[in-house]
């Protein structure tokens, strides 16, 4: 039985003069995301909350929706440079099949030989546009949202050094969030955690300690969430992509709002009872 | 002909009461990386110093070493969301043979059917142990390297969300730099442009505006560069494959600095004369 990883670990550091001042610093461990037997993925991650970890990625690519997530078990093996874990899960036959083809269609680090023209089209791929009746917050509660979001960082009040992911619904605060030295783990950890806490993310908005790119863009649509704010810019590409899937962007830098995409949702005044929500 | 991207792009954004700001955005494009036709990796990237990145990417992938570095093609494509990039490089028979071999045997986001273990195992190749007689700084020229770096962002002073990577050499400063949305990005470039300007990266510190995870440490190493220096912290397992590398790993904090791995080449004290270098 190999012991799964502490999600920090205490390391020697040396400030000059050659005290060894030591430091907390987050984990990172190699996470297989296997299905039906067949690897996936293998993400560096940090290994605390790998369930949520392997639902969330299975939303987020499509693997399997909302109302069919698979079981998960976590297994923990030896690698040479240490403990790596594997999240095992089953899909039904016709999940597994559409799997299976996607693999063999798709490109990605390791490559399948197509040429640059095919694997360009198959790198973005399409993303369903939200629909229209859901949350909307107010300038206030955006602030509110980033601010909160600072309570609920254990692992990087710890080491200073890792990313987090909430959801805020307004007139509740943030319900749940979820810290990894990946923002795009981050980001699937809290997807796959509402999963299981069988919360709507339609319902209200994510909020991100970090920058915004096309893939943090196509999770948050993936999971049916239409506001997400980060404490930092978008690319211009992410821009064009929220706003074709009608999701609301907005960021604060050095304080200020600004609103990239459907800002309608972003309120300006005080909400005032059935305008808001749905 | 399609056009290549710019790097950046000014995109509209509202501040709450409907004052429309804008803002200039780092731009983000897939830019294909394909090796005698067939693709090995799609990365989002900003469309800058495409050819650096190729070299980059193909020197710390392993794939072919600095002496036989491939010519690059930069092709511009449409892609249903906007220009993506497609890099060709031509790789004699032998290498192209190894790259195949290598395709069929690794895993990725895509998968390629093997079990959790295999595929956790193949996740973190061996490294090479980087050899002793290299460079050195002083605790001051890596205060200087960090903030001399800063001189050498322009896409960052633009658009204040791009990450750089810089090539610092004792007595000369920093002598090249790259940017990129992506901070592997930003890394695999600054190696491949010390490639093409024939810097031995031995010779140096490679300075870094992002934190230091396991993919930044193997990037280093591949490229033979002995010292790593960054503003935000390692992860735990950075530092332990830093150390069976023979990487010195420091980072500065809040002022200051603290070196995780292999301190003798971080001096204390002013260097003098034949001590220092090689």
């Amino acid at each position: 039985m190999i012991p799964a990883s502490a999600p920090t670990a205490r390391v020697r550091a040396v400030t000059p003069g050659g005290f060894d001042s030591g430091r907390t610093l987050p984990e990172e461990t190699p996470v297989a995301l296997v299905y039906n037997g067949g690897t996936q993925a293998v993400m560096m991650a940090t290994p605390a909350d790998i369930e949520d970890f392997a639902l969330g990625f299975t939303l987020t690519e499509g693997i399997a929706p909302r109302h069919a997530l698979p079981d998960v078990e976590v297994v923990a093996h030896a690698t040479p440079s240490g403990p790596g874990l594997e999240a095992r899960m089953w899909l039904p036959p016709e999940a597994e099949m559409a799997l299976r083809a996607r693999r063999r269609a798709s490109v990605g680090p390791v490559g399948c030989g197509l040429c640059g023209i095919d694997s360009l089209g198959q790198a973005l791929r399409p993303l369903p546009v939200l629909p229209e009746a859901y949350a909307a917050l107010t300038v206030a509660d955006m602030k509110f949202a980033l601010g909160e979001l600072r309570d609920w960082q254990p692992l990087h009040d710890e080491t200073r050094a890792v990313h987090a992911a909430g959801f805020w619904q307004p007139g509740q605060g943030i319900l749940l969030a979820r810290e990894d030295v990946g923002r795009h783990n981050a980001l699937d950890k809290l997807i796959g955690a509402l999963a299981r806490a069988n919360i709507d993310p339609a319902l209200g908005a994510i909020a991100l300690t970090s920058r915004l790119s096309v893939e943090m863009i196509q999770k948050t649509v993936m999971a049916g969430c239409p506001i997400l704010l980060a404490v930092s810019a978008p690319t211009a590409r992410a821009v064009r992509i929220a706003d074709g899937a009608n999701l609301t962007l907005a960021s604060t830098s050095r304080g200020e709002v600004q609103v990239f995409t459907h800002p309608r949702r972003i309120l300006t005044r005080r909400r005032e009872g059935p305008r808001f929500g749905r």
